[in-house]
């Protein structure tokens, strides 16, 4: 059976790539039609960033677009949203989110539905596994990621 | 009679900046105690940006700081934020937000109060009639950057 989702493994490669560079393994796309336009990865480390998480170094990549190509974009993200991220998909308008896993953090999912987004959450196991091994081997790094 | 909220004209110097660099005039600092450890303005035209709001490039600047600092800080905005910028301030549990004005543009100021944020509006002049001048002479600009 072919994957519904193959984006999903692109952004899953952001997240082992992240992982490899000794960051925090959480990874993004977006994506126009079947063309990534944008991808990322957490950059907290990296590039020293407080702000750019996975969605939004994935959309700081995808540049300047109009309301018209953001409206017609899915972003995936490996783990759920957190509310910096999901009020940057409301901000532009971006229809659809789907979701590698939300059992390691439960983001905005709620706040996205509730103004009409769609939210799909894979529930992926690949994903779910390289957040439990960084978070066992990084807990200090992931707790500052989320504001704790 | 002194200024009760000097850190705001900081931020409209921010905001003025940009304005001179062609750019989209909102301006932001962080302030921890009485000190700025942050201060921002909008990058979309200077670093074809479309995160770096003036509050997203202010605590950018701030750069990696621990919850207990984001926890005793204060952010200074010439304009109401965004559902982005105000996620921002939730992700890192910052407890007080002063803006400039709110009739140029609502944000999600209702959710901030909401999840326990003090919110308060100075309605300054200054602050609107720049954004006013803005708007008129960039219409296109103002759009885009708001998402539509």
């Amino acid at each position: 059976m072919s994957n519904p989702y193959p984006f999903m493994q692109e952004a899953l490669q952001q997240a082992h790539k992240s992982y490899r560079e000794g960051g925090i393994p959480i990874g993004s796309v977006v994506v126009h039609g079947d063309q990534i336009i944008g991808a990322g990865h957490n950059q907290r480390v990296q590039k020293s960033s407080p702000i750019l998480h996975g969605e939004m170094d994935a959309l700081e990549n995808a540049g300047r677009r109009s309301a018209a190509v953001y409206r017609a974009c899915t972003l995936y993200t490996t783990l759920s949203p957190c509310s910096m991220c999901s009020g940057t998909i409301l901000l532009y308008g971006i229809p659809r989110v789907i979701i590698g896993e939300n059992r390691t953090f439960l983001g905005e999912e709620e706040w996205l539905r509730s103004r009409g987004v769609e939210v799909i959450v894979l529930d992926n196991s690949e994903c779910y596994e390289l957040m439990q091994r960084f978070i066992r081997e990084r807990p200090e790094l992931w707790n500052e990621d989320i504001g704790e």
